[in-house]
């Protein structure tokens, strides 16, 4: 269904929201996270920097949905359509990690910051602040 | 701007299709790919098995015409939004490569097909037909 060997064992999985259609993060899975994801309901990554899964949300509250998982073509890459509990995905306050675009050869702002990370996180190590927490 | 180094020189990029929020595709870019994206306004990325830059599109006619080039917070990923030239960015005939689904324990097509692709790839060779063309 999912061929995790070709890529080493880890594929790229897009979180899109369901409803607004907003692309929210790009996380990474190997096959226990998919199919930790698939049994719970609850996105589920592995860490890269942690070497380890984790569940999107355990720290934070800030946990992903999911609606519906897709498959491309190749195998080697899906797509997880999810409702996001809380008030945004990225660790750095926003509703989408892809919160900043390219204009005129530098990055800038694309959407409002939705919360403040610092009270989210608050008591929660700063390794598992990481995206890749 | 964006960390090429950090990922092994490549980075995973989400196409997204403006106007519906489709996301059409993930594909992979290097630094020189993600430059000739912003330069010629057309998505270019880099393919793995032909170890070379590859403009999506430059067999079928189906380019995706850039429209906004977001960066995600770790700048390891990038997500396109891109008009869809012709009827399907999927070298199998779809809109999506995404156009299967999980749906008990199998894939089920989640889109009908929109083209066909041997009419779209006629003369095209057969390596160059893959999605990582």
């Amino acid at each position: 269904m999912v061929n995790f060997e070709k890529a080493g064992g880890l594929i790229p999985a897009v979180i899109q929201e369901s409803g607004t259609g907003k692309v929210l993060m790009l996380g990474y899975m190997n096959a226990e996270a998919f199919e930790n994801t698939l049994q719970t309901g609850k996105a589920t990554f592995f860490s890269r920097s942690r070497n380890k899964l984790w569940v999107k949300g355990e720290s934070s509250g800030h946990v992903l949905k999911v609606h519906d998982v897709l498959v491309d073509c190749d195998e080697d890459a899906v797509l997880i359509v999810a409702e996001q509990v809380g008030s945004g995905t990225c660790h750095n306050g926003y509703q989408s990690c892809f919160y900043r675009r390219v204009q005129s050869g530098t990055l800038v702002e694309a959407e409002p910051r939705a919360f403040d990370p610092d009270a989210v996180y608050a008591g929660v190590a700063p390794a598992t602040k990481t995206r890749q927490e």
